[in-house]
């Protein structure tokens, strides 16, 4: 199974750009279109805007009844009927790496309900986390996100109940591209 | 900070080989001498038995309790009088990775007392963990070890303390090389 994916901004891709905003931090430069493709080795020069890397790797925060509850409930990507998607790539401050990791639980679940939130909607918003903190990229994560257009609404309310956590105080850099594809 | 470092393995290098010994799983090419390089770029192609890769990140599983324990007496490395080391790459298995957050924290300290063993050995024996599973490596991590000749038998206790362990049943590839330097 593939683990490492490179997001490609710019003229080309499957995913084409409805929106860009800048939530918080430095921007991005603007892309018309987004690919997805897997990097386990190198990946192919295509004339981009940006390219940003990221990594499938084993959960950190969720414990087994909460890991059970998602995979339950939580769909593949690339269904057929999400034609949306919002790429968020986000960083985090010192502050919160510096963190231990029992604090940094406390954080996410006890006082955020990071996943508590998020299992609200599944199965309708499928979900992908890619890492990038440690491997010399500008973003900690690159959220992935795929939904039907009747649950944008839906996506809307899930975004805004994360952005107003405690946890994302400590989110220094955020940007939310909409996608769709045909 | 630098948190990316190439293990170039051959016939150059600070450190000289005094021992390679597979613990577990697949061997690993003999080298004589063994050198740590940044690789925040792309790692000078030197002619060597083996590279491998690894990334200083943030803690996965100390609290803060212990994180603070261990701050409180943890050295650092490249002291004048640490001139023995040990590098020991290990890899776990894919049950050890598909557990929950809870589960791993469970065996790794409450029935394992990780934290717990390596605390008593501090401030003698300086430690650093490389990751490396998630970026196409062979191995998951690379556990790295300094102290002076007088602490080695010290040494060998805690690397047996931690092979005792339940922890370590979840381990499934494991090489010992022990080195010197001048």
């Amino acid at each position: 199974m593939p683990n490492r994916f490179a997001f490609v901004g710019g003229q080309t891709g499957r995913w084409h750009v409805r929106s860009m905003q800048t939530v918080r931090g430095l921007a991005l430069a603007d892309a018309l279109r987004l690919d997805i493709v897997p990097a386990q080795g190198p990946v192919p020069s295509i004339p981009a805007a940006w390219t940003l890397h990221g990594l499938i790797s084993n959960v950190r925060y969720a414990t087994r009844a909460e890991l059970t509850a998602l995979q339950s409930k939580q769909q593949m990507l690339n269904r057929p009927t999400a034609t949306r998607a919002a790429l968020i790539p986000i960083t985090k401050s010192a502050e919160w790496w510096a963190l231990a990791q029992d604090e940094r639980r406390t954080i996410f679940e006890d006082r955020s309900r990071h996943t508590a939130i998020g299992l609200q909607y599944l199965p309708a918003i499928a979900r992908q986390l890619y890492h990038c903190r440690d491997v010399g990229e500008p973003f900690d994560f690159l959220t992935w996100f795929e939904y039907a257009p009747e649950h944008a609404e839906a996506f809307e309310e899930l975004v805004g109940a994360l952005r107003a956590t405690v946890e994302w105080t400590y989110v220094e850099r955020e940007i939310d591209i909409r996608l769709e594809r045909e």
